[in-house]
């Protein structure tokens, strides 16, 4: 029994990350966690209440395939609130996390051998799903100089079925601003190809608002999710907004792909909505954060890095030290006790030179990160 | 922006008889539902208390992709419990419900244009996720008076790529037995063709137990769920057992396509597992259910019935009515406010004079439709 062509996706690099810190830790060792892409809180006080109520009556059976209708009106009044978009709540397809909206806007779009233009550096997955799906991501390399963005020059000269942009990007946590997603939109549009805007870092954002595909074109494929700035990963709920005339195609693939999202989870991010103020104290945290990373990372000699504009990342590139970053991520984890990401992840090419730096985790755990960097990098390279 | 060829599923016909069920509903009519694939009932009370429980204190972020490990193990354990047979829970990989199982599966084993066996009347969404993910499903014609199962005799002239069989079958609860499946699986094994054997419905059996392909053969995709036994469809919880040579690529795919199964259903499903009293007694309602709608369908001129070995559907053929299908679902739905599937869904061919009718609701309710169904069909057909 063969396994398929599309089978083979590449390995994640930080797992052997993961793997030397949990070892690391089954043996005593303290290790501070700027691998991870995650939130280290809860869902929302409010979304757990909302489940815990609902427990004993609610028998939480099969929902309709794009999701509970007050959650698809709640998740179109935050594009009114976010953004002063109007949107109709009919566009809004509840997934089961951003993931399952990538499987239904690629399936929605993309045939067999279909070329996909992301960014290098980007999100590994974007890359895997792609090829698992029979589709060939092409990818655009970005520059620091250019804020890690697309930009149109970059892709006239491309075959292309399609492009993907993120904003706030992974790993760089830098985003695009609205002329520059428009004439994206507009490149997209003049080529009648397909145009996704992955929006998930969304509500994470410090000195600038983030700007979704919908305040520029209603010809977009914008991909959210519940996991990031409402702290609710593991409970795998998120959004798609698709254009009015996809919508019954996108209803057809999900009901038959996934059949419905968590009913749990799509009662939690039904409250999850209303918890404001919750947020905005975990916001307030990864702002700290921020500001003792772009402090604490030059003065562990960590200069070439760039202020991100949004989410919990930042991109580092190391090149000045002469070591893959590989290699650089196995000293730091062994000799520091930090674990982080080597840039391979997001950029096969030129990742052996980078890294990626969490900050999503509390702000002890920062403060003690970033203590052990500069000791580290003193010791060995500055 | 244009979708894609592949996104060109058919639509469910049963959608109709469930808007058009939902109009009557708002209007204040009774409806009975046999229509459903669900139980009506909860998640067990024990999964329900382990949610309740976690939810003050654990954060519920990403699992690892596979899922929890005293997941896997208690997945395994159940084979040992239920066909004694030894699985390392290595080979068991925690899935999005079934669904995320076939996505997961149709992956791994086909590139774009294979050919994989499907029995006609069979699970709808085979065909049609075979179809998003650029598959050709293999319609194979099976009868009654086999237990519309396949046999090697009807596929060895096919040109295949794989093999899927369901046991119970949706729409006909029928089984197939252990020298069936062991005759398929070599079947599929001489031409070195992909395996997949969907157990959803096993737990929910009559007189004879289900048997696992694994009692046959390690050498096949197997997928299951918590949806059906244990009665928690919306939480989106179930498995997929892997050959060991296969499961480093799957465990990439599931990484990549999915990060993980959402956290709080597999702590529910964790609690799930020992629930056995408690799904004992929904399985006696089930049976109890059955014994009626074999004695009363009968009386109301469906005759031509096979008894189901398990799942709580029943497949009728009305041909003798001389009227299609779906004219008759919607007569029933009108006249006799029952709401009923028409085959059409199961059999794209030959569904036109089947109907299935569903016996998953609670016992009053089957009463009731039995009720309708007599009057109805002594008033009209017979």
């Amino acid at each position: 029994m063969p396994l398929s062509k599309r089978s083979q996706v590449d390995p994640f690099i930080v797992m052997d990350v993961m793997e030397a810190a949990r070892a690391a830790e089954a043996e005593g060792r303290r290790i501070v966690h700027m691998e991870v892409g995650q939130p280290s809180t809860a869902a929302p006080l409010k979304a757990r209440q909302a489940v815990a109520a609902a427990l004993p009556h609610d028998a939480m059976g099969y929902t309709v395939a794009l999701g509970l209708p007050e959650l698809r009106a709640g998740i179109a009044a935050l594009y009114k609130r976010w953004y002063d978009v109007d949107l109709d709540p009919a566009r809004v397809v509840v997934t089961s996390g951003s993931s399952a909206g990538f499987l239904l806007a690629f399936t929605g779009l993309f045939d067999p051998g279909a070329r996909v233009a992301v960014a290098a550096p980007g999100y590994p997955s974007y890359r895997q799903i792609l090829k698992a799906l029979a589709l060939t991501p092409v990818d655009i390399p970005t520059h620091a100089s250019q804020g890690h963005q697309l930009r149109v020059a970059d892709l006239q000269h491309q075959q292309l079925d399609g492009l993907l942009v993120a904003s706030p990007g992974n790993p760089t946590g830098t985003m695009i601003d609205k002329p520059s997603l428009a004439a994206l939109a507009d490149f997209a549009q003049s080529r009648d190809i397909g145009f996704i805007s992955d929006e998930i870092y969304h509500g994470i954002e410090y000195d600038k608002k983030a700007v979704t595909a919908l305040e520029v074109t209603d010809r977009a494929y914008v991909i959210n999710s519940f996991s990031k700035y409402f702290s609710m990963t593991g409970w795998r709920i998120g959004w798609l907004v698709v254009p009015e005339n996809h919508l019954r195609s996108v209803e057809r693939l999900a009901q038959n792909m996934f059949i419905c999202p968590p009913h749990v989870s799509q009662l939690a991010a039904l409250a999850a909505l209303q918890s404001h103020d919750e947020m905005q104290e975990n916001l307030a945290v990864y702002r700290e954060n921020r500001r003792l990373m772009l402090q604490g990372l030059p003065e562990a000699g960590l200069t070439q890095i760039a202020p991100p504009d949004g989410a919990f990342y930042i991109y580092a590139d190391i090149s000045e030290f002469g070591v893959d970053s590989r290699t650089f991520a196995a000293e730091v984890l062994q000799e520091a006790g930090v674990a982080l990401t080597p840039g391979l992840d997001f950029d096969p090419i030129r990742g052996g030179h980078t890294i990626r730096l969490s900050y999503a985790q509390a702000t002890g755990e920062i403060i003690e990160g970033l203590r052990r960097l500069k000791q580290f990098m003193h010791n060995r390279y500055v």
